[in-house]
């Protein structure tokens, strides 16, 4: 359904909970759900979203905090799923409108966070819960639950009230064999779905996939392989937040007795707070500093990095750029040891290009199996819908497709297809008497992060930005005594991005006409400044649309002597 | 290895032949190569490349014609292999420098060809030539071999002169069903081969795939489930060159007692031609135009439309985002039937996700057989460097990872890694006395083609539509009398892209510190305008990155009265 087509909520109704999704319904990232019962509110994660290319220039996308904006006071915790940025990001921009917020997680969870609300100088209130473990926090009862996904230390968590049992996955996966032996908490979820879920949150992402993702360990003998026949260095890159990828290439690492540094800001700081907290095992002697590792012989070096998603400043992009300290040569091996973001694939393409013109063997998903998945496929969803057996569904975390994909999921294994609700940001589910329904549509946005400004960027500035990227601009200056009737000075003609060579042939040609135009506006006695622009931007959209075919932005200034 | 490391070609010995490669060889796209022999050029192929993000606002990316800009009337002829963009495309372009240059190659290609010089008002020289016929143009006996590939009546082609033979595969694969019976002409190739192929060209595009691509006769029982399935209306997408596809559609829509619409000015264009020429068979009755379509009930009807790469103003985007005539809903069903070409999946995915939130069914190659590559993988190469036993191989057609995987495709059947050369454009190859050597690099660049101007779009520019592109610019204009050295006007500040309401707050300050810094330059004596306007910059620069952590594009301009 479209959002034109649902009404705004009515209020809610006593002795009923209120779910919205404020971020990651309809889109991947910026995760965020509110609920609301009884007068008071919960959060379950708060993260970002990275903007694609039709958000030019944004730096973040924060989920819209504006329903809850007038109820801060209201909220009485945060709870996070898991350490990554689509689920943690945007925490600091709430803490700045309420910094007392208490903040659940687990251990490594909030590690994260912390290291992220320090460089935002903030002192969040933590608490730190384990695999299991049950807390009150207002009206609502909460329990969190391990589950497995591409960071370790992740949950769900299920919310219970006297409206209810909402169990809400987070992201997962169900791997049988995870590195650190910690399942998904499949006996948790059948003992609720003994229990009773009245609504299962479940996770989308991987919907549409089919079967079951590949364990962690099946990566380990390609990896075993690759280290095997690597002749010269080995340069892995991957999320600076995927412990367990990182543990792998440790492992063999040791195994094929080669030192390890670290390389990138996030890496380092990453892999310091996981190895602190018990999650990284790094034996006694087997890092070294980057400056360390130059040192030693090409084939005892195994570099870690970022840059798997081909960002430009990043370290791997830099080293195919030849930007980099390190240099990379025929004996290399490269390893991108990740999923491939969508949008992302012409930077890494231009990395995998630069570094094979460089002479290295450049080992990735698309030619070994050097990455698995972080969210359950189809296979595994099912198992969890057999196992929670859940009144209501929602799917949660993804675009429409996958929100569709998982609801065609659960309909295969018997829900009744009037009990999925597939809704997207800003449309509320109500659960009441143990049935849910869509309770309307509250409008969310995009809110901006672009340099220190913060939700004030807009449509129209981005707009804007669009056309500028693609055509430039032609400005168009003159000075104008609008008393006198008189063109004093210009006018003068500009262009950026447009191509100088291209308006220099016809500069004489337009200011010749934009004079014209003006002195007879002015002839003929128009005194608004604003007018006299539209004349002048008239004029050179035409000329330029006449002699280049093209449609920069065209910016007329009229200064008034 | 790097173009800054190879010197420029010696000039060309009597005797040998020269092959310089000016587009598609560390690219996907423009592919040409000319081939220089005793005074007389050939060319293979002129065809376009699509831009990329980081080139936006770009129509068109043309080859450099600038190696052979001096030596047009020593081109004794184009050869094409085949009528897709990135081999015909650029055509037009180069017959402005001189119309009257031979092109010689298969029916359909020349009609595509002929279509589109019409467009630019040219009418060339054309030369028509059948499956296994052979030419002499100039020094160059040229022979041509039936191939497969994505469109029919595609064409290798063999090149001799004295300095030996050289045998251009053009775009291929090794169907052994194809649609229309016309399968790759191996036994020319096996002729060739057992009398001495001494330079072999051949497309990379997926030398990295393993096996063999499935054969487009694969499609048709997937096709039919999916028609066989569809309640409403089936929508297909496809290129608009891809004739076999859509032949494939108008069989599936006879078989299951539908009609068929074309839609989409270049699908309709294309199908008439084709059709005409007896590429495509369409029982009479089938075909009727889009409006009478709509007034059949939907479960008759079948459109055939652009836009399966989900460029914005296509059919398809359009339908996805409502905003054509054409709706769609939930009981219809809409097949992307085409290949995701790199950089597209974002729009791709923006369709998909538009389509699936107005109820409909989408088929694409992510979850169905609904397309096959047109370009031979590493198991079809194989049989055609047996077949051919090529003395020296030169990859083409491809980016550098491609090149690289085919020349390990090539050491893989025992060809001597030393006769194989991986070039990129601009690095030619001299065949003499049967033997291939890189002879040096000739700069080539891209050719820029924006509106109605061709070549003349510099990186400069580029450069500056990045930035624009990214944060906006933020102008200031003063006007000054600089013999009097004052300030008459100004400073005026302006923003596009940046945030209008982000600059206002600050317009004062900002505004009143540039005049100061005028005011202090002029009292100082500084007299030249651009002097005034740098100093006008730094000043912007500063605040703007102070208040606002943002690098926009600052254009300072000094108005003298």
């Amino acid at each position: 359904m479209q959002h034109d087509e649902i009404p705004s909520p009515a209020p809610l109704k006593a002795g009923a909970l209120r779910v919205l999704p404020i971020g990651g319904l309809g889109e991947i990232g910026r995760n965020m759900a509110v609920f609301d019962f009884d007068g008071s509110l919960l959060i379950v994660d708060c993260g970002v979203l990275f903007p694609e290319e039709s958000q030019p220039g944004v730096d973040l996308i924060l989920p819209d905090f504006s329903p809850i904006a007038e109820r801060l006071a209201e909220v009485e915790a945060i709870i996070l799923t898991h350490g990554h940025e689509d689920h943690i990001g945007a925490v600091p921009y709430l803490l700045r409108m309420r910094p007392d917020v208490p903040i659940y997680g687990s251990r490594l969870t909030l590690a994260f966070l912390k290291a992220k609300a320090t460089e935002h100088r903030l002192s969040p209130d933590l608490h730190e819960v384990s695999d299991g473990e049950q807390v009150q926090v207002g009206p609502f009862g909460v329990e969190f639950l391990a589950v497995n996904h591409s960071i370790p230390d992740a949950m769900a968590v299920a919310i219970t009230t006297d409206a209810g049992r909402v169990l809400h996955t987070g992201d997962f996966k169900v791997d049988q064999l995870p590195l650190d032996g910690r399942v998904t908490d499949l006996n948790g979820f059948a003992r609720l779905g003994d229990e009773g879920v009245d609504l299962l949150m479940i996770d989308s992402t991987n919907a549409e996939v089919p079967g079951f993702i590949p364990s962690e360990r099946d990566i380990m003998p390609v990896l075993d392989s690759v280290f095997a026949k690597a002749r010269g260095r080995v340069i892995v890159a991957s999320f600076a937040s995927h412990v367990h990828r990182i543990q792998q290439i440790i492992d063999m690492a040791v195994e094929h007795r080669r030192k390890i540094a670290f390389v990138g800001r996030s890496m380092v700081r990453n892999m310091h707070i996981a190895r602190d907290l018990g999650f990284l095992s790094i034996p006694e002697g087997t890092l070294v500093s980057a400056d360390d590792l130059a040192d030693l012989p090409d084939d005892k070096a195994v570099l870690i990095c970022t840059g798997s998603q081909g960002e430009p400043m990043a370290v791997l992009s830099r080293i195919a750029n030849r930007d980099h300290a390190i240099s990379v040569g025929p004996s290399d091996t490269v390893v991108l040891a990740s999923s491939l973001i969508p949008g992302n694939e012409n930077a890494v393409n231009r990395v995998i290009n630069g570094l094979t013109k460089l002479g290295a063997s450049v080992v990735h998903k698309g030619n070994a199996l050097v990455h698995v998945s972080g969210h359950a496929s189809a296979g595994e969803l099912r198992f969890v819908y057999n196992l929670v057996k859940p009144r209501f569904v929602m799917p949660v975390h993804g675009e429409w497709r996958h929100l569709v994909a998982n609801a065609a999921v659960a309909q295969s294994v018997g829900i009744d297809p009037r009990r999925i609700l597939v809704v997207d940001d800003g449309v509320s589910v109500d659960l009441d008497e143990q049935r849910a329904v869509i309770s309307g549509y509250t409008p969310v946005g995009f809110v901006y992060v672009d340099g220190s400004s913060i939700g004030d960027l807009t449509e129209a500035s981005l707009k804007d930005r669009r056309v500028l990227g693609e055509e430039g601009f032609i400005s168009i200056i003159a000075v104008v005594d609008i008393v006198a009737g008189t063109v004093v000075a210009g006018p003068e003609i500009h262009e950026r991005g447009f191509g100088e060579e291209v308006l220099s042939e016809g500069v004489d040609d337009v200011t010749g006409k934009v004079r014209e135009a003006l002195e007879q506006a002015l002839a003929d006695g128009i005194d608004d400044p604003h007018d006299l622009q539209q004349r002048m931007r008239r004029v050179v959209g035409r000329w330029v649309n006449a002699t280049h075919r093209r449609r920069p932005m065209i910016v007329p200034v009229v200064v008034e002597a």
